[in-house]
């Protein structure tokens, strides 16, 4: 993996880089849809590829739960498994797990199993975590060696160290010992992958909390190591303010030369306030899941396509939208859709919002390249 | 509407046609895929008239509910609100009405609404008929004249007259009363549909179940009035071999120089049954509901994809097959996207189902023209 800086706004610590991977160039800053299971959902991989998106993020967790990293790698890697031949990000596997236990995603994984959320981690030790498959309860012992394994067999072109994610109400003393046991994990998972890299890129996670002298402390330690890129991980705080000053903080810690990459913030407003702070990448479940709840996004705000005025409109969601749903479909007839509860409007609607995001970032690109922002 | 008889069989009453509609033609004999709510499900209209389906069903009754023929003609009419530019077929919304009051399609919309099925007919006269909308319980009232009205609103290509579908059960006295409304309804039907024929043809309905009889008085009266083509409708009994029969009967006494269309019937083995008895169109949700429980359609028979076999095949469902599905993903993934509950999974399965259908038929086609059917 190649990280190039191509530009450095004169009006804030936006930039424009360019980062290579085997399986093509990502564009940054840019936005990262999620394809937890190898597939973005209601979507096919081709269709995705052909609107532009430049880098999916795929769930190691779930894989590993189904169909298991060994399937995968005997289908030729991931890129050939899920028909994407364009670049792919996986994470650790130590998020889900992690967050089941203190449930931040929890509903997302609610009632897709009989085991109960809080049953699922077992016990987590200096070794690793032990949890429970969410699917038939099968026990599961994640390390930072397993899982950047996992990752290798998977394939993907970026991966990332295997970290703790601590619960949000945590005192200082355990903030900082979850800290350095992240630190341990991540410098084993780097280990781990130097000793047989794969053409792949490794992320460092970036931990501290919203505790500044710990988000520094996490910064030296990390970026002293030879990661590829570094994410930001952990809490960032409960509200855009608390998130904007930390990050304003800890993002200066970060090598100007490397990527970095915001884990699970993507929301518009999160971005337009992170993309001057300098964030290259953001990955979110969000526009995708908008969709499905039938939001459809637009220049002028959400739309809710469900709205009894949309009924008649037979414009589509927006005239200036290239996206297939825009040049084929009109808001009366995705109105009509998921009226009708027909799974089609999901998947017209999913591509809307991903090309939504694509063309957003793509101006954000812009208005950096002539120092607007 | 143009129906030209292209090539009788030496060999049976099988014969290849070609209707000529204001959309395009339909080669015969065909499938015809259901898309009840002016969409099939799972699927993109743009992508099933890539794949090459000629003709598309959608239902009157589901479409009168939601989102009104009204809202369509405003729309330009279904192809523009659909975005089809293929032939379409609709039916006369009699068959739902009728088979919710007698159970035959209730379990296709259990659970849809608040409202029990066995509640939604609430009269039946001369006039019409009277019933609840499935969505929020209010009346409609459909007779003859107002269901081609909205049939004309939605402007299909083919539409169909409103008939009455007795319950199976019923003696002579009661299948004849009903054969002759059927017959009375059908008359006002063509009347309205004369009055402003706006380029659709319309399509009869013989009836008279199981009787041959009376399947023979129902074909006398309706081929001596001026309708573009005969479906066949009613009970057809409940084993193939008492469909053969009654079928064997009926199709001679309908004009050979008139398209004909098999209702609700489209499995392989009706498929293969009915060709030789010279049947034109079959429509059938079969192919489209298999794929949407996990059977793909395949030259060695109907395969269940979440079966454990196919974790590790990664070859595609049909290494033959030209589906976008088979060029572009294996049996693997789609058993790793059913098996992790994946909304793709049933567009990737339907659109090949739809592909082995068209295939299907049109090797019939190629064979018919051969006299080997």
């Amino acid at each position: 993996m190649n990280f190039e800086l191509i530009h450095q706004s004169k009006k804030s610590r936006a930039r424009l880089g360019k980062i290579t991977t085997p399986h093509g160039v990502i564009e940054t800053p840019n936005f990262v849809a999620v394809g937890t299971n190898g597939t973005i959902k209601a979507l096919d991989n081709a269709l995705v590829s052909q609107i532009g998106l430049q880098l999916m993020f795929c769930n190691t967790y779930h894989l590993l739960v189904q169909p298991g990293s060994a399937t995968i790698k005997k289908a030729g890697g991931l890129h050939q498994f899920i028909h994407r031949n364009l670049p792919i990000i996986t994470d650790s596997g130590g998020f889900q797990i992690f967050s089941l236990a203190y449930g931040s995603v929890a509903n997302e994984l609610k009632g897709k199993g009989k085991v109960k959320s809080q049953d699922l981690v077992v016990k987590i030790t200096e070794e690793g975590a032990l949890f429970r498959s969410y699917r038939d309860g099968s026990k599961i012992f994640l390390t930072p060696e397993n899982s950047i394994e996992a990752q290798k067999e998977l394939g993907a072109d970026i991966i990332i160290a295997f970290d703790e994610l601590p619960p949000y109400h945590i005192g200082k003393k355990k903030l900082t010992q979850s800290l350095e046991r992240t630190h341990r994990w991540e410098k084993r998972s780097l280990d781990t992958h130097l000793k047989k890299p794969q053409n792949q890129a490794l992320y460092a996670v970036v931990h501290g909390g919203i505790d500044p002298e710990l988000r520094e402390k996490s910064c030296k330690y990390l970026t002293s190591l030879p990661f590829d890129g570094y994410a930001i991980g952990g809490s960032v705080g409960k509200t855009k303010k608390e998130m904007f000053e930390i990050l304003s903080f800890t993002l200066p810690f970060i090598p100007r030369e490397s990527p970095n990459h915001l884990l699970g913030i993507g929301d518009l407003e999160s971005i337009d306030l992170c993309i001057p702070l300098g964030i290259d990448t953001f990955d979110s479940s969000y526009p995708t899941r908008a969709a499905r709840h039938g939001i459809a996004l637009t220049s002028k705000g959400p739309l809710k396509v469900e709205k009894a005025i949309n009924a008649h409109n037979f414009n589509p969601i927006d005239p200036e939208c290239i996206c297939p749903t825009c040049q084929r479909y009109s808001l009366g007839y995705l109105h009509h859709l998921f009226k009708a509860k027909e799974i089609t409007a999901l998947t017209l609607t999913t591509i809307h919002n991903l090309q939504f995001m694509c063309d957003y970032m793509a101006k954000i690109r812009e208005k950096i390249a002539s120092d607007l922002i």
